[in-house]
């Protein structure tokens, strides 16, 4: 049952995002993954996890309309705001603003097919002060089974 | 006073530690950054703690005994621990264990000189249950001031 | 000292709720135990302390005027609150919305008449994104000596 | 999609908790829901999440040997204690002491068969000081799609 | 209803604290203000809370067998904790070690009588690496109503 | 390396504060040691940032340009508004406000010149509901190097 080392959901989905790569490597589509990216510029949370949503159901990453699929995703979304905030999940409230680029991977990175299918949720960018400049860098991954 | 994007110290971390590199770029040793990295296997989050302290200490990335540097880096390694355990901070006390690698890179993202020494801490590898195979990926980022 | 077993406060509260019953059981009543209940539905995090804060006060749970009373019950309050969400006091600043019914009761659970009164703050309903039926279900306890 | 409320999980075992029921209601025996219950006293968290896990895997809720229950199930566990502690997740470290009843159950909430299976753990019981007696209520309801 | 400037129940255990005084002002030992104070190092969250519900109870601030006081206390404990570690409530878990001395003050700071007593709790020390020097200042307050 | 307990940071920032100084101890003026105090009453954590970092720009305390020193800042602002709202960093998402005043030490508080300048971020005022004597008082502490 251990995770396959050859297609590790997050590594794959961290190294889309950072290498700004257009799909995904040839061996997890022939498993059938899937993959969306997008960007969002914001100092509202709920503004974070809409695009991050929005994308996913656009670009038929999740079913729309099955909530089970809506709320693996909306974890996995929040665990990687929880990255990018280190913790408060709070970025408008407390003055901080955020330029993220986001990918989305869905697939199973188990051994076992039983493990069945996984999403990953990468968030990464910069957060800092509403100014230009004033900002580093920071990352978020969430990963759940959906 | 942006970042430069050729410098970004975050992505630089994650990279070198996702693509297992043993030295940083070319172009940032001729910056004089520096760059260690480690392994920790733990239940209980003082040893991820102290690992990439001392890590830090013996390869030279922090100077043991000027507070400021120490300071700096526990609150960058804080921040990593905060996007691996997605918020709580907690690993054994609830009952997971990780299986860590991490990588810290020192230097100066900005494009201006005055910004002065930055560094990054990235913690990435898997979290679950204390058995093998019942684990996902969670990757962690710190950044701060030095 | 111990909590009297036919007395849990925290118990009886939930009960009223998720039974929908309209009084407190005789040997409550008896003892001079006071209750209430409402509804409220919300994204903001602060519609929904208001809503209890407000109910308690108008049915006579909490004296308004009394800090020490009103204090007493935002605690409990946000105790509730965190039990909702699941421990980030956040709802709509992470794209959530909430449909909440609440009970609040007021009396004495412990054995020793010394302990004087304490409160109950009950919520119970669904947690999710802001469209129907993409929801579970969610409960929150708040216990605060008065 | 929405919730069938003939059938809400939470609820449901919230009031197989709270009223010590031996078994499920038959509507839902013969949807072939499954339950469990049992009980921990811990100053620990993990003993916590341990006690839930044992339970589930032995008494067939979730199959130990599948990581995406397991995983599913530890969230859930783990929303419960941040019910129960009231957002910290800690208990010994910060000298309080639990004595909790939980339930299990699994079934569809859902009106629409295509929701699936899902999870609701429950714990419920008290939380104080090490010394008997000096302890109040407390409730966590954790529920996650599996 | 207002506070009253001139008993401010945080600023003058504050005080106490900061100069190290052995006593409350004449003013308020004459309405029945009690104190007491200690100190306490340690890296375990709960060495913590046990010194300083140990202190209140020798030295009459609370009565020990009452738990409506013990619980008052215990939350003012945990809000001052709270300010010490500035939010996540752990020590010895990240490798922090602490030195603190602290100042509980009983009495009512309101204009209204019928505010009844309140308690404060000061927490003031250092925070740092295990390490003597690695550290740096913290302050927390607790205040409630008993 | 230890802290000079002649010059302790976080203890001069309360004390100026408190005591509602408005300059330094002499001594600390000939250590070059900068200090600003501002006030900020708000439901709004963002106002509450914003209201301490423009009296640092505005006052000489930090350089308005370069992001180190307004990082160090913003870091020490948001652990002192973690000792306030003790955890949550929220104000007016849970329906309080606070009426605060604030101290911004900079200087060096180590005995060792190499330690260099920290920054010591002091907020010190109540917290409450939105109604006038519905508050008690709250304090927070921030330390940062810079
Ligand atoms: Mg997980
Ligand atoms: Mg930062
Ligand atoms: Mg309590
Ligand atoms: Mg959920
Ligand atoms: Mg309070
Ligand atoms: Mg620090």
């Amino acid at each position: 049952m251990p995770l396959d080392r050859n297609q590790l959901i997050g590594k794959e989905a961290i190294l889309l995002l950072l290498q700004d790569k257009d799909q995904l490597p040839e061996r997890l589509r022939q498993l059938n993954w899937k993959f969306c990216k997008g960007k969002v510029g914001a100092m509202d949370g709920k503004k974070v996890v809409a695009a991050v949503e929005t994308a996913a159901k656009n670009q038929g990453i999740v079913k729309p309309d099955l909530y089970r699929e809506t709320h693996a995703l909306y974890h996995a979304i929040l665990e990687a705001v929880s990255g990018v905030t280190r913790g408060s999940n709070q970025i408008g409230t407390l003055l901080r603003t955020v330029g993220l680029q986001f990918v989305i991977v869905r697939g199973n990175p188990y051994q076992d097919k039983a493990e069945g299918e996984w999403l990953a949720v990468v968030l990464y960018g910069t957060i800092g002060a509403p100014v230009k400049g004033l900002e580093h860098e920071a990352i978020g991954l969430g990963i759940n089974h959906i």
